[in-house]
């Protein structure tokens, strides 16, 4: 098995939390289903968050020229959702499947998400396929829920 | 509420695999529980992974001079060597609690990791309180089983 392959069979094991990235502005509203999400640090001037996403997604340039995102993590009743953004279930507005409304940036949040960590681009790396960008928070929302799961190929949730 | 208050609060709600990440070389041998991990790119010269360690563990400043680190997912059934490398548990030898083998770059590899991701450190960035780093991946040993997870301050099962 080559390395690359070896790698994404490994990385099938790992668990994580599912969110939608979304943006709107000068470029227009795109958003993706991420699972490559993290906080970076609590402090600072700002708060900070990285997503990476994949250089052939359309919300990768449109939040470079929008400079701003919003991380909306998704509840473990919101999986239809997920397949939206993910392209996995096409519609020809990804937005119309649930309530957006706006926070500071003007990024669309996800009005039912777990929580929504509304940021302004602070820097983009381009690392292989992916862009690592870097978020300062400028605003949160939050609700009560359990997260929605992605591992193994599949969703998932916590046990109670 | 702060919205350092509100960022710590809603990051409680994100459910995450937990690892340890471990270094040995001219520094020595240093180790830290990180959640704050994820997958960057499968293609380019080498896989590409990500961790954020806070600049004050003893790990952060091993890795930038020894130039590697080893990404170990932990099981399910892992959760105390969790607490070791957190703190959480004092030991005089963290890595006494388990037992270490190393792969191509000499990073400690849990033997009963989930998953051991062997990373040269590609990439160091400081962002707040903590070290963005990213890893090319040498090597990855792979085992059967659930992955240990973390949220809402405590360890969690995913769902059978």
């Amino acid at each position: 098995m080559t390395l690359r392959a070896e790698f994404l069979n490994a990385m099938s094991s790992l668990v994580s939390s599912v969110n939608i990235v979304t943006t709107d502005g000068t470029a227009g509203r795109a958003g993706a289903t991420v699972s490559a999400m993290t906080s970076v640090s609590a402090d600072g001037d700002a708060p900070t968050m990285l997503v990476c996403l994949h250089h052939e997604t359309s919300a990768a340039p449109a939040i470079l020229q929008n400079g701003c995102f919003c991380i909306n993590l998704l509840g473990d009743d919101q999986a239809e959702i997920a397949n939206v953004f993910a392209g996995r279930t096409q519609c020809a507005d990804k937005f119309l499947v649930a309530d957006f409304a706006t926070l500071k940036t003007g990024a669309p949040a996800l009005t039912t998400a777990l929580a929504s960590f509304d940021c302004s681009l602070q820097s983009d790396e381009r690392i292989g396929t992916h862009h690592v960008m870097i978020g300062a928070v400028r605003q949160i929302k939050q609700a009560e829920g359990q997260p929605l799961l992605y591992g193994a190929r599949k969703y998932l949730k916590v046990s109670p």
